[in-house]
């Protein structure tokens, strides 16, 4: 890393923050400038030593070089991970589709909803049991008869259900009828839940937090990754920015951003990210075409009826619409749905 | 509007807002909640009545129900606005792209990177004569020897010119080169300004600012239209948020955002939008099939040796890749570039 | 509620809207004003019905006019709360002072920090055993032989131990140790977190998420109102924007803001808040401006030798002048520390 | 400026990097470390060079090591920078305060609002008279005739007049009447008008821009001392963010902040820094505690009856409380207003 020093540091001083560098087992590089000197530190680990330096007297500022997290770079893996479940099959070229609806309500509504996305196209089922919702006083999920009632869809339609977990007790229970575990925005830095889906043998769709940066998106699947399961989706789901006509602002640039840095499969949620049934299409068709490697999408048979995110999701005629502009476009750049 | 009243809010109070009301020409209508007390102010205008209300006593928050512009709205005028200078056409189903050097460097320079953005299919040729500079000590572009030069570029290429105007002053001087004025970013709200254009026949290009609301853009460009012109192209290029990975972030759910609200073009700028070259030809891919009416991209001969914008900038060969990809998009989708 | 219809909603629209209204146990009350109608429903409760009508064909947008807290409101308890633990006190006109190291990191350590605050007037003392650490490669706190370390200091010096817990399993062991549970801004929305501090009898210090609004951040607080735990202490320490040059964006308005809305004392975070130890006592001293109910502050005996957060940390005597300073300026507006 | 190359980069385009570094005339510092080479560029100018080498191949980001302003800094001037015009004194110690009404609206409105905040302690008089509004449809102020009238209330009252100018057309006719040359938020980055005023002997107060980082401030600041006029006050009006709850954030870290960089005074305004009335005194109050050197309010003599802004500005009475409080504060910090 690069220790930038304040303009008004002595020798000693400059002297005593390398020899600092030294103690933490890295060569330190004095290179004195026409109007500051910065000491570069070789040797550079990936465990807070910036932090450290950054609290040293007449320290103006530590630059990282290294990116933090190693697994889940490209530098240690170049190949593209695919993560496969069922049909499911994201990454490697291959782009997947996970619709469905918010909530898991009761058996005719998931079913309904899986035999219309089937249909459409995905090969993935999405549905809340355990919902994690901004007012305790808000519908919470069908809690395991939920989970229930998403086996029993799979088991018609062949889709692999894709579920949200939302605490470490919970990763056995959920494991037992899902296919891939889901992570939601809010859990992003759960660390203790991301450890105990990183010791699951699911694949694990891992959601981006509304401010989380990119350093920290990754050293979230980091923390997975390091546990020893490989089979990390990343998810862009939005971000809060100043932007209200919007749910959240959805970043399609995370998608090219992600690709130069991470084998990691990276998943666009066009429901979330913009809050409105009305620009889920064109944004999905949009995510296809920066190269994304699946989409998931809200789809509910009667979304004014919907006990959550009604307002966001498709009905599945309109489901049925974007998977074919998706596809047309998949087409067209050479890329298969 | 909807005047909500506190709940501490007496019946005189609130009778006291209703009068105040009724003295700004309006209707009150009083609701009594459970709860709280809300006045419904019917015959609203779009002048601030709003704002003054909400420095009332008692009275918690005021939603304006109407959008506060005018001219722009669909729910003014229904088709969609086309704007056109020479072969560039943008908005009604045509898409056009507009792609050129951050700066006019020199001769050789603009001339190059016109012929090459013209082959590759480009209708428009951008190049900033006066440019707004971060720093004093930056360049600040060929002022009027950089206009010539477009204008001698435009003269052997046939593309039009579209170039920014900082100041009132200059309004004229940039009319006699260019033709098309854009208002960068910084000048969003810079209504002198906007006002200057308006009054000019040559179409505008207005470019969102950098943390401007889609009321306010929109209102930005009612003011060029207020003063007569009604050829204003709406450009996003990217919003500042707490993400730093990119220059800005990038939010391609504008386009359709603004599709259900205004007639008015709607154009992307994926080289500011992300500041990295390489994000350029996958952002505006997705810009296309989010279905927007026109591109502005920055091409240099040779990024390296650019003045400006370096690392956002393609070469001609990249630009031309791009522009593949976008017509196979557009084609796939029933659009055309 | 205020459902706003589209301009171009019909009459018969406006109808089933109404009725779906009536269906769900509310009135409605329609307004058709000169160039839209708006529907108020009364009786509107707090659980979802305004994201559900928000849904509805036609329906333009929804207005809440309840917030969506109740335990939590200035509505429900005029009175403001005190929390109360050992000479920790917060709220109701007293400011209680929590200070300390980021984390524990040996005997001496916290040892000679609980030793050096208490001796400046600070009666809580802060310290992490279990550590949220954005990279697994970063130390992750001692675990339960920290909260032995923080205990022992708890006894010798009799100030109130306040430390972080993170995942629901490890509420029991943090309660035996500590004085006041602390769920970090991480966990802010880690609903069975809440629940499961919601059901201990100590109080609990809420972090407000980086990116959390405030009606998101009093639900948090309810959640763990909800369970039964009256003694929740809001923590402002900053939130996430496009500021890059501190660490977060500290908007001390949060504190006349919330006293606005809610009895529970809200203590500010300097430290995390601006990330750079310089700027702490400053913003220190104007949380105590803004009638603060409270400061966490990170001190460490040697910040530059700190695992975590060196370079935010005060040492002792810098904190003592900072407690000083605080008490100059307590003492002018009549508030006492 | 640090080069930081990537992994990939061979020897030889490493060569090439350092030789265009020489070619600006400056030195190359090779730095081999165990994963990647740096390249430190010595000698770095302020004038564009890293952009430049920031789009080189290879390239994986350039670190800036100056600060890219030079008269505002600190490293140019140490001691502070006082900001004079008649009884108003900002900087060196001493505490200005300008307060007034948003826009100037009649005679007897500005007169009197001068007195008040004459009579309780306020030396400088703000007044719109050329008010930039984000609707066109919006009051846009008396303009000339509002200047008469804020010269008139400075002939009867001996307070300075601080006013907006919009256009650089406006900077005579503006500084006719005024004594400080107020440029609004929306103009931070008008450089037209920058050098404008830059070029005015009067002096200037300079809004941040709601989007605005740090740098790009202290840059547009540059613009105007770079013509000469050493006379510019930073003025903190808030920044956009995800919060919505108050019309802007206000950082008051931006004082201290600011203080270890530059040399020029730093003025906070609480009124469009919360936009809500009721938050101003506590806010005013915590800029003083933080050591700010003026603060500019707003203040009408009936704010309910205001034609721009009247939510968040103060009575005559509540302004007089504000004061007392502020005095109350600055005594026990060892400052004065």
């Amino acid at each position: 890393m690069i220790v930038v020093m304040k303009k008004s540091a002595t020798e000693e001083i400059i002297q005593s923050v390398a020899t600092r560098i030294e103690s933490l087992g890295l060569k330190a590089h004095v290179i004195v400038g026409t109007e500051r000197t910065v000491i570069a530190a070789i040797g550079e680990k990936r465990d807070g030593e910036a932090e450290t330096l950054s609290g040293l007297d007449e320290v103006d500022k530590v630059v990282p070089i290294l990116a933090p997290y190693k697994v889940a770079s490209l530098e240690t893996k170049e190949e593209p991970t695919t993560v496969r479940s069922h049909d499911l099959v994201m990454g490697g070229g291959h782009v997947g589709v996970i619709a469905g609806p918010c909530s898991v309500e009761n058996e005719s509504q998931i079913l309904e909803s899986a035999r219309a996305v089937k249909a459409a196209g995905a090969t993935g089922l999405r549905g809340g049991a355990f919902k994690p919702r901004t007012s305790p006083y808000s519908f919470q999920g069908l809690k395991e008869e939920g989970l229930k009632l998403l086996a029993a869809a799979r088991d018609e339609t062949g889709l692999a259900v894709v579920t949200e977990v939302m605490t470490p007790q919970h990763v056995d229970l959920v494991s037992r009828y899902a296919d891939v575990l889901q992570i939601g925005a809010r859990n992003m830095q759960n660390y203790h839940l991301l450890q105990a889906v990183g010791e699951s043998d699911k694949p694990v769709l891992l959601k981006r937090g509304p401010s989380a940066a990119m350093d920290e998106f990754l050293l979230a699947a980091e923390y997975i990754l390091d546990q020893g399961n490989p089979n990390v989706v990343l998810c862009e789901r939005g971000v809060r920015t100043f932007e209200t006509h919007t749910r959240f602002t959805l970043p399609l640039a995370t998608v090219p951003f992600l690709k130069e840095r991470t084998h990691l499969p990276i998943v666009i949620d066009p429901s979330h990210g913009t809050g409105i049934a009305t620009l889920v299409p064109p944004m999905a068709a949009a995510a296809i075409a920066a190269e994304c490697d699946g989409l998931i999408i809200e789809v509910h048979p009667n979304p004014s009826e919907a006990l959550s995110d009604g307002a966001q999701s498709l009905t599945p005629e309109q489901f049925s619409d974007t998977m074919n502009r998706c596809r047309a476009i998949a087409t067209a750049i050479g890329r298969s749905i």
